[in-house]
């Protein structure tokens, strides 16, 4: 069975935005006991990562080695036009996840104690960015 | 329903070569309307990604991130018998992606506007890469 | 057709496990020939790569590189009430892989002729780590 459900997802600029509790609805939705959740997101400057969900300083500590590692207006960029912070937003997407598949176990996401679903926005401006959910099973 | 087909990529040694085109050809043969495409590259010193797909400069400045954060010859490297693109090779791979996994809508890639599947060749010698979809639905 | 194993894999800290035969045992379990095996792990501060299969210098390359691009005790981290490779393992999760898609091709994990799947602990001490294997086709 195929169950297909996309997500608008706003968000506030640079950082994460938990997503955990909407993918665990449309999960519902599908009536789906056993199989996957395939999640994509539908940019180049945005992505989903899974993250500890307890502290949120993680995500601080892990937007601080992305600002270090991959710096805004870094002068080895050249695509420039929309904004210091652009190519390092398509490089960010790049080294995290454009997809992800998570199982399902029992009607629900199987996510680890501290595992939570994030949308990463690697853009300073604030977006609405679309997710799709394909479950499987 | 599972439909499967292996392609075979060249390349023109390191950097991308555009295969959106090519995969909507297997989702089209496959028929299937609604579901995923999974992709998954045979490969530890290539990999696939999803990247903006308006302006070659994207991918060329991730590439130069890429030539200096993973520097060729680099000396903490000791796997160098195959050259000094090789280990880079695949550390660029582990950070990047093997499998990818695209929801198929209305029997197409469900891409967003700006985003395009790239095999990314990370030897500096051309190869032939071998390329399996996976298309589940 | 749907099928779901849970495996538990010891790792002595820091360092890849090879868990290539494991997987295909599960493959070969759910009698299935033609399909995909997603794999997750459960945690946040251990992934899955594949990784070249036949030098293990390749992988301790791999690790070279993630202890100077992410050291241990960063003094950019403020998340350290664990340990200072806390932290750095969260991030090495994000820049790999949570979850990976993998063929399955005539019954067996369609792996290219180098390729192996690893646990890769990124804490310094002993963890046993839970990976779940949901298989369709």
């Amino acid at each position: 069975m195929t169950h297909q459900a996309q997500l608008t997802i706003k968000t506030s600029g640079r950082g994460t935005v938990d997503i955990t509790r909407q993918l665990n609805d449309v999960v519902r939705e599908s009536g789906i006991e056993k199989g996957v959740a395939t999640l994509f997101i539908h940019h180049t400057s945005a992505s989903i990562i899974i993250c500890e969900n307890a502290d949120p300083m993680v995500r601080q500590d892990l937007e601080n080695w992305m600002l270090r590692s991959v710096p805004d207006g870094d002068p080895i960029f050249r695509h420039v036009a929309e904004g210091p912070d652009d190519m390092p937003a398509h490089v960010r997407s790049t080294l995290t996840a454009t997809s992800l598949t998570v199982p399902i176990i029992n009607h629900r996401l199987g996510l680890g104690t501290w595992q939570g679903l994030y949308l990463y926005e690697h853009r300073t401006a604030p977006h609405h960015r679309k997710v799709s959910v394909t479950i499987l099973g």
